[in-house]
């Protein structure tokens, strides 16, 4: 029999051989009493079972035959579903997913892939970091003034421009119309440069309404979809990636998640919620940053990172992103830590360049350009002046609990 | 202007003030780090306000243009969405949600409420707590298998049988045969008692799918709807509620909301889920138990439980449930803490009684009558044998760290 194999961190009063048989029954075929005869029979059939005790991390096997395997809110259910509430645990947190083939082969993971975007971009060769920028202020320009600030991003060397999380289809800012003129400035710097840059439109919705949005952001002229994993529901992702009719790469947000992230005892690691998105097709996943504003465990970035980017069964490596509070100044931080794989998003730190997008979208790109060149930011702004004034403004780092809510 | 007013919990190095100040910025309309003029014009139209600190406890205002308003996804977004990331703030939890009037219009609330699953039930001049049930063991059984156990709950007296979390469509029990199977059983017993058994049938799955499983429900007979919010997402609650062919009631379970509310500190309350579930139109809702297996603060569930049954806009009341380990010699404490609207659900505390499930809801019945009259369980067990083997299995109360995972 197949299993999908669920790690735990596990803080229980109880021994530990017995906390973890506890989660077993609960996610499986058993309750808190005795029954009958006829739990035993089911229980060797279907129920979960004790792998392998390490300290505190527990291994628990799921035969795959207690899965609708395309269902992944049943898939949730079973792996991540009530023992979080147990109060015979005092801590539970789910750290890792393992699925057997089987498993996998219901799934079509990314359609893109780092491959197929940089394919769009055109930097298959020279392989280096995207730069992407979110519109700012974030909410609250009409579709013109977003598309202005578009223009000035891209034409300044942003390989992506996405939307605001909280930017979905406001009366300030509708999405047909946002679309339309950020698409045509979009164009208009492939006319003028001949670079393409990504617009990831912000199309998160309930995954019933989600092809819709997708069709009518594609009949736009999207080039990218964005869309928030957490807050649609992962199903939505799914769905737009099964749809074969939406032919576009998908950036994946993840806004909520530190509500079931950030506690490093209790919750869901974002490694798992990874593998998840990979599995149903994101092309592009936030999931942290070296040196940012958002709260971050720099080697558990790198984990997630190296996995979304090795070979795992046929799936497609997916893009990560770095983004929260980034700057020039922290950009040898980030590609020291993640390599060139990565897309580099700086929303204050392009457009609050002292002289405003364009020269701050140069200056993010002379700070890619001055890392893979080996050369020290200081050494290289002395010939870059929009690195310079980048420096002078923000210098290598930052102190957020400074800078942040002055 | 209206507003959308919220209140956090927040823990920071940074003062509280600032602190507030923060999260209405990356919440709204700010960033880390100055932009330019626009931001004051776009800030004072659409910003996030501080309205309120109270200790630790800060209010903070959501002008209504903000939102999309029936996009849920984009809703929690601005309002539960990066600020649980940010790494100036120790811990953030959201424990309030207050919406204005045009918010609350856009949504249909409950369909039939505590008052119309009563007249299904015929409980609506009784006025008991209702006995609910989960099939046992939760999952494996064969279809015929699930309605021999659905049929011997519901004669032995439960109101109310629901599918399992963790079981949906699996091969080893298809929801269609299941459904079909259980139906005819619920028939049998309307015959035989003239009472009418309520079967939640469980068609968790993405909101891309969740119509044509529910049309798939309501052709086959079902006189009720199960679906788990978090897992499926809110979206797809609200969907079913929307669509006018879906007419029946919804039970709505909470599977994984451990690892986003159990965090006293951090993350989300239920209260603020409560709320968007009774907005979406949840009929019934899991909200905690006073003596169970759970983990559960009594007071919390009981604020809880007086919002889901409390006069608010025009929506109808929603169905507490209390659901985690009850047997019946926990029943007096769960209704002293939260009368008699409430669904008391046992699974084990049914289907372990030593003499099988229909004595095991009959002696659930019995401990609802003796609270209800006032008796003591112990001497109305004298003439009540069911109850009084109940009791002598389970006692009043259960050591769980001692029962679970034996």
């Amino acid at each position: 029999m197949e299993f999908v194999e669920c790690t735990y961190y596990v803080e229980s009063a109880m021994p530990i051989d017995r906390a973890a048989r506890a989660i077993a029954a609960e996610q499986s075929t058993g309750t808190w009493t005795d029954i009958s005869t006829k739990e035993k029979e089911v229980d060797e059939r279907l129920g979960a079972r004790v792998i392998d005790i390490d300290g505190s991390n527990v291994k628990i096997g799921f035969p795959i035959d207690l899965f609708e395997i395309d269902n992944i809110p049943q898939f949730l259910a079973t792996v991540a579903g009530n023992l979080f509430g147990l109060g015979a645990l005092k801590n539970v947190r789910l750290i890792e997913i393992k699925l057997p083939k089987s498993f996998l082969s219901e799934f079509k993971g990314p359609r893109f892939g780092i491959g197929g975007i940089r394919k769009k971009v055109g930097t298959l060769n020279e392989g280096r970091a995207h730069v992407g920028t979110i519109i700012k202020p974030k909410v609250g320009l009409s579709p013109k003034e977003t598309a202005e600030v578009a223009y000035n991003a891209g034409i300044g060397g942003c390989d992506l421009i996405k939307d605001d999380e909280t930017l979905t289809n406001q009366a300030f800012c509708p999405i047909v119309e946002r679309l339309e003129k950020v698409m045509e400035k979009i164009d208009k710097i492939k006319e003028e440069s001949g670079r393409t840059v990504l617009y990831a439109v912000n199309i998160t919705v309930g995954a019933e309404e989600i092809i819709e949005r997708a069709d009518i952001a594609m009949a736009h002229g999207a080039n990218m979809l964005m869309i928030d994993f957490l807050t649609a529901g992962f199903s939505a992702l799914k769905t737009l990636r099964d749809d074969d009719s939406v032919n576009l790469p998908i950036h994946v947000h993840r806004t909520m998640h530190g509500a079931i992230t950030r506690n490093s005892k209790h919750g869901i690691s974002m490694l798992p919620l990874a593998v998840i998105v990979r599995l149903c097709g994101g092309d592009q996943l936030h999931t942290g940053t070296a040196k940012g504003k958002m709260e971050s465990d720099l080697e558990e970035v790198k984990e997630i990172n190296d996995f979304l980017k090795s070979d795992w069964h046929s799936f497609k490596k997916v893009f990560p992103v770095a983004s929260g509070g980034l700057h020039p100044g922290v950009v040898p931080y980030e590609i020291n830590a993640f390599g060139n794989d990565v897309v580099l998003q700086a929303g204050g730190g392009i457009h609050g360049h002292p002289d405003g997008t364009t020269t701050g979208a140069k200056a993010m790109r002379q700070a890619v350009d001055a890392t893979r060149k080996n050369i020290p930011l200081e050494k290289y702004s002395l010939d870059h002046p929009e690195l310079l004034r980048a420096l002078e403004k923000w210098g290598r780092k930052v102190d957020w609990s400074e800078l942040y809510g002055k």
